[in-house]
């Protein structure tokens, strides 16, 4: 049995995924600050929009304007696809009308969009909403339900947890995602030089590849290097 | 005097075990998200539907159309089993159902059907429904004690404890179960490689395996080589 | 001055212990799980038993039936020394009963039975019952006292403290006892190796031995390797 | 499509951040105490200055005849630019004053002035007056929001978190920021030397350095030393 | 202007003390379980009794006759002091009497006796008594006070900081006290060796050594290695 | 322009300082126990007054008695200095009279006397006393405030983080004060040497040395060995 295969465009990558993310999976993009959530985020969307498909991406973080500055320095036409690109920014300070965005409109919007590709960048602000753990646990849990009824491939990034740099902020995205990929430096002892690299941690369903790899992100792409080892 | 030997049908492992799980006995497997906890559950029942027992599976993470898929992947027949498989989902979020449906549905399920194999995946959540650590040690002493009146070996799946890799989530089953079988990755100084380990750290009544060995989680199987060392 | 020691029966420990504990001491043996706590435990009362001795061991985590199961599987035939043996299972997660049981009846019984050794497995357990920290401590402190009133040897297990592996979990019994046996895994670096050793770490008045000794478990008894080092 | 660049008049960093920050964007600059932030924000501050621009500096730290001596002791004419230079004094202990100036009356005053370089040193002690977390959370999400629709470049100093030295004290600007620029201390092993080096860790819209260069701050001049390598 | 010397009549010891402790100063002997905190403070207290001294033992730990079997062990006769040497043991659970006992009657008792030497063992089971840090933190202060006007030379034990294993328990006794010796083991890296070592981490008013010194305890006294480097 | 440097008498140190204290500035002396931190705060309080100046030094740890005899100990003779010396020892645990003596009469005490150089040793007492955080953080920015109006050269000791080696007690003075000095031990790896270092961390407004150099606590004075490296 193959299932068809959602890419995210970036040839390495998608290689270590098998072909790419599996349709209707949930995929967590887990780093710190800079190692590129976003860009991975606006790449998976992109990917989506040239492949003509329709895409929701829903920032908690950067306005609707920057995010369409920073796709066009990519040298992205999102101008094209603006029938089919619904990028949104939610306040993420405003606990009512994200939760209610997040929880009810969302699965609304992406029915009537017929979108198959969603991005929530981050997820941790969404996350930080709730104060009390189980509460957050608890929508968290819900909101992962609700989502795998849509007919839709879902990535979700997060910032990590302080106290431990392979998981994420809250230590939930990663249990509930059926994917994850961990961003992260890689500095040298001595700190004289610093990396990028990139691990797909888990997978369900599928026998990925458990290398680190080093990327860059380049003006127009991202690169990542599946030849190379890091040193 | 020996007991029967209740194998995970993973021939590097039931040789670790010196033969498999004792009966009726409890095993934790303990790791973080992505080394396989869930595979190494369900070959655990599929082991038992294979052997021809009746086998429990209780999740409380993934749907069960998806676990049901996850075997297909495999190639494992389970509509083949159907009359001996009990595969049920559970609500994590849903404190007295999950709670009443562990502490008396399960028992009366485990006699009903006369299954000889349960999986709890994971158990952590479930311990994470109580708020109050000293309830949650009670319960959870009173769990693994009705179970033990049970005619069947349990096998408990928990993620790790952030701060502590090799314990679980929430410092019990670790103490609490007969073996606790310790999955972890491990990435080498300078994080060039990535690999996946095994250890038996514990079995009680049994002169146990102290290695630790590499595994894989391949398209069809697990593979422990029990031949090799990690590096 | 010589004082009679009172022997585990495990050639290499007592060797270590300048041929046992002393007579009427108090002794802890602290360690994670899988390091064999229980064992020593049961070897300990095994050896008083063998020696004519009567011997109680209270456990607080197994079921009396597996305790004499695991001991059966040593080729230790405790029925032979019923007459002599008290082998209890306390409940745990029953505060009242707990504390009463060790309060107040284990010294009724230790005078009635004429016991001189008795082991409580794990402590720990016992301690955890007391959410208040300054009720623990000095519940732990009066417990000591009572029991160095009685005429007999004892010998506790606790878990470790998950954030230091050198002490007892609640951190009073390491300062309470009069003997601490240290129990650990020693985990070669890159993970290729996994070893038990223990270490006599403090025995009030004997200048015990400051070694660590690499040890195992095996089916029928615990092997000290007194003349190796560890690497 | 290129945008404008907004120097530090530091050759090497200018260089790193591929000609200085994006116009409009907000900078963070963090490091732990003695790694020169003040220095950077008053470089910052300078070269807007010497560009003919108009500059706002706001100090919870320092006092502002102390923060003009330092300039004095760099050689720097402040007078000059009396008329476009506006240094002001917050009282980081009166917490009404405090928000009420950085949230309505620097919008304000960035208008009526027309200036095009903010620096906030450092927005710690701003971010210190919350003593509750969610609430520090939202007012920097507002106050980011406002002055994202102002039209001057912000640069924000932070001092680091104790737990992690590559995050700001409360792990919010990173996150917020365009560009975080980390100041550390390289101390060798064993403590013979101490080096002070840089990093810009993040920079959205730009392809900017990923390298570690080691600074120094001189009488007159912060130099970084973009062709060495730190050891 | 030389003071006259203390003697722990431990020859390394007193020579790395230059000759001793200050005649009315106060020191700290801080140490985790194991280290031999009792033993140094009874050698303290024996050295005293030798020169003739009348001197003051406080325990909380240890009772009397235990203390007294102890110091028989080592061959000296405490007998021979009987009307010189006060061997006290408080109820460390009972805090109005413990308090009441150090705070107004130990002073009264160290007049009364005309003691020189005074010992608290350990110092830490006092400090526990206070719950709150302030508290604690307020009695410490008024309690070396008080001592610094008794005409004696004091020596409290006090256990270590599991955080922090150059200081004490509560992080109080080494900033109180005017001599700190710090008692420790050495685990060689792989566990193969253990040594104790000690160490003269501050004396107030005497240029002390600055070394640390391998130690061992053996039947009937302290060695202290002052010409062994540790390694 | 050139400030008028505020020396400590020690040659290597004021060498580092590239010739001493900037007058009126403010200093933080941060080490732990054992590093010399009063011995440091006594020199620099014996410097002024052999240069002819006022010295206040405020103790709220020593007795007066005690650091004068620490003071003749070095030969210092304080007597000849007695109608410039104001040597203070105020009470730690009475929140009340300390708070009111540092807030309101040491001002007033360096006005009537006209001081050139105070010292508080050490000022983590005096934070100590506050238990809110906030409170804590208020008093010492106004503190801080007070103290840079009066015609002094202001030095603090305090002790470390216990989480921070590189940080004070608290986390304030090392940003509040002008210039750090870091002082601490150096263990080699095995324990088996330890060595006294100095760091001039921070120095505002002056291009101060960043080398770490060994020193001594002689007998009459301290050594800073500048032209050593420390290995």
């Amino acid at each position: 049995m193959t299932m068809r295969r959602v890419k995210f465009g970036v040839e390495g990558l998608d290689a270590m995924l098998l072909g790419g993310l599996l349709e209707r999976s949930i995929c967590a993009l887990v780093g710190t600050y800079g190692t590129g959530k976003t860009t991975f985020g606006l790449q998976f969307a992109y990917e989506g929009l040239r492949q003509g498909e329709k895409v929701i991406y829903i920032s908690l973080e950067e306005r609707e304007e920057l995010l369409r500055a920073t796709m066009a320095q990519k040298g992205w036409d999102t101008e094209a696809f603006s029938d089919r690109f619904y990028l949104l920014k939610l306040d993420p300070t405003d606990f009512n009308l994200a939760i209610s965005s997040i929880k009810s409109e969302l699965p609304a919007l992406i029915k009537s969009t017929g979108a198959s590709r969603v991005i929530i960048d981050p997820i941790s602000l969404f996350e930080g909403l709730f104060e009390d753990a189980s509460d957050r646990r608890r929508e968290m849990f819900r909101l992962i339900e609700v989502m795998r009824d849509e007919d839709c491939t879902l990535a979700l990034t997060s910032e990590t947890d302080v106290a431990n740099p392979d998981g994420s902020k809250y230590g939930l995205v990663e249990y509930l995602a059926d994917t994850v990929i961990l961003l992260r430096y890689i500095r040298s002892p001595g700190l004289t030089e610093v990396h990028l690299a990139l691990e797909v941690v888990k997978m369900r369903r599928s026998a990925h590849s458990r290398e680190i790899k080093p990327f860059e992100i380049l003006q127009d792409q991202i690169m990542v290097y599946s030849e190379a080892s890091l040193f």
